[in-house]
């Protein structure tokens, strides 16, 4: 039997801003990548993602970013190691402080937006993040791109890491996904992406704008959160991936 | 025999901006009020700080403030109830991060600036920070000022209080602080602080402004961080206290 | 024949967080109260709605608030009247880069939220805010509430005071707004509002809560921005007050 | 005879952080290049700053910087140019507000810390930079590095272009500064940087690491602010450049 972990990012609005129907998102994921206050997400609105996350048995991860509200956290910092792996705890503690009080605990990490981005390849960044991780608690797993520095230094660092995968994401044949600023880059029929979710947790594959056909081994499957449709294709995803039989549930315990 | 524990202010510096002699304020007190990074205390600073106090056996505590950095957390901020416990929860969360991988954890909670002073009064305000501080951890106690309604909150959460009185501060006869803004409210003379400070570690009692002798039920003494002077003061005071055979210790575990 | 100008607030999205339908408010406002950047505002958002406004004739005013992106303003903060002043100065001089580099100027200044609230009373902080307009430009109005202590001071420092009305709020028989925390304070209802607004307009009153007529002498009248139905209800206001003969037309020249 | 200007960072303090001995540098130099409020300089700090600085005739520059004041806008952001050109109006408009209610204006602009070495390269910041600078007044000088991205997209844009150098910093033969990073890129002593700014005011040359003499063409020296010798340095620079013959004057009318 398939098992697949589906997980999107929610608690991102930031006071009289809203953002993402966490509501519903929460209904349909095994696990939720919460904002933690440097790129998105007040301190209530994370006290009550935490809560409606650990009512409905999701599995909390932090989601942390740069400082930088004004971007969204999607600008690359050049954060000097020791600063990013504090900002880093400090993330980390903060949200587990309201993962905890609503019960739960923080599961895992991923990073949000431009700092996704920069630990594919920036090593220095990667190792603050797992150096940070595997400080605050070594029993948390690092969600990424499969083959990034991240998952590298995760390893290293004797980390569990857990590789994810893209539905709405074109692919190269390497294995790579095609940038977004490349046309075709994101795909946006709902249809076409609930095919390629089914055929990735089922037949563990995708086919290449190429057209060539490429393994992924990936134990989650990422739903972005804050595009206008994400409840809906998220929705889609799930009842399509429990037709076929695949068993969709968290990768954390 | 007497006790009393010594407090101060530190890890107020903020990036670039450095303020105050944590190194030798370390040295000498027994408790550390840590910022947490609302009004001051830029991550690194609270992990080198946290680590610093874990050293030299200081113990931690979290200085929560207002989200106010360009105020110092000085300002009244007229927060709602559950704002407030979610930022007292967000920063609890981020300080202990640090406190726990320096292999400490954060063991009390002092308000900063404008919320200490806030919560004298203010009943909404000193219960959400009772409500917060009880449901990240009722084992934490809350240091304040007698009388105040926060410790008064504490009490009804549960909580353990810790009194706290001033060296440097006239006192009125009631036992209640002459505010800042009036002549004479602040104490410069080393010498006479010093001598309060052991006054009322060992009679438990100050004059106040209008010569009236009161008597003060303090298990700590608070020495500010941030003046040009508190380190000398703070050892001045803690030198004359050990002579005069009071044992410095903190009051928590 | 009747005269009013019809104001809005615009320019209060940030970053990835987008807030209010500025495009169709201002197709039907004279005054744009655009916000700064301190409780609202990324520095895009008002180059880009200061370059719309002007585009429109719609005159540009300075919607200046406390440093509270949090909070969207809406808390008080107690801040010293010379900090005040020059954060006044800041925004304003900010939000008239952006006017002159699209061609016009910033012609008035409006406190929003809880600033706008507090200088109903607070004489300190009205006063500031006055201080810090005549600094800037004395040719610069002032839009506030009737009776407040904001237009007082403006006009004890010589500047033009505008005062501004609402449809959508209950008053009471001294003419005072029935406060938000009271049940029936927001009028909901559109033809209701409209209703109000016409007559406002026309014969310079309004019904009271208690069913008394009151005189309401206002140059403006105030829609609000970032409620969902904001501009639908501003389109209705208008299309009614030029039917009804009003020449809704911009206080500032 | 050789004409100079001499110029340093000032505004650099943060609400309760005071940096650098402004009072002392204003009394040296001739152009003040004053923080606006991103990097550092809350909006009273700036207030002082430009008064001082119009007091003493000293010209005021923009010292515009990223959005960063954890890091000190010493951290490379990858903005955006749109969003970078309106921070830089942002900033611009709000300090010309002070300079102006000192009674003077802005006269130029000086990128800070990352941005000022991003721009050394980086064609699209330095292109939004020059961009947000002609939209605001065509009449501001622009100054920066000889050589550098920002000079050469100021020049197309028609705006006056100054050149600076530094008399503390190590220079290659090709006329480009020794990386910080790199050992011996400061020097400290100085006897050594007083005879070099001598030299580079009186000769227009300087030895570089390799011995080799280096032509500099510069309008403008740089002293910089926040170190803790800045003013003394500025002191003995300014004392002997005026015993050398060389006219100390602001390059700004």
């Amino acid at each position: 039997v398939s098992r697949l972990d589906l997980n999107a990012d929610v608690g991102e609005s930031f006071g009289r801003w809203r953002l993402g129907d966490d509501e519903a998102l929460l209904g349909v994921v095994t696990s939720a990548n919460v904002a933690c206050g440097f790129h998105a997400g007040d301190p209530l609105t994370l006290r009550r993602t935490c809560a409606a996350a650990t009512a409905r048995q999701v599995r909390i991860g932090a989601q942390v970013g740069y400082r930088d509200l004004a971007g969204f956290g999607r600008r690359f910092i050049d954060v000097a190691p020791d600063d990013l792996a504090a900002d880093v705890l400090y993330q980390l503690g903060a949200l587990d402080a309201f993962a905890r009080v609503a019960g739960g605990r923080v599961r895992y990490v991923k990073p949000h937006g431009a700092l996704y981005n920069a630990v594919v390849r920036h090593e220095a960044q990667a190792a603050a993040i797992a150096d940070a991780v595997r400080a605050y608690d070594p029993d948390l797993s690092i969600l990424g791109l499969p083959g990034s520095a991240l998952l590298s230094a995760a390893e290293a660092h004797g980390l569990r890491t857990v590789a994810e995968c893209f539905a709405d994401r074109a692919y190269r044949s390497d294995g790579s996904l095609v940038p977004r600023i490349e046309a075709g880059a994101v795909i946006a029929d709902v249809d076409t992406v609930v095919a390629r979710a089914v055929r990735m947790a089922v037949a563990h594959e995708v086919v290449a704008e190429d057209g060539a056909i490429v393994a992924v081994a990936a134990e989650s499957i990422c739903v972005h959160g804050d595009t206008p449709r994400a409840a809906e294709i998220a929705v889609a995803i799930r009842t399509a991936l429990d037709e076929a039989g695949v068993t969709v549930v968290a990768f954390a315990d």
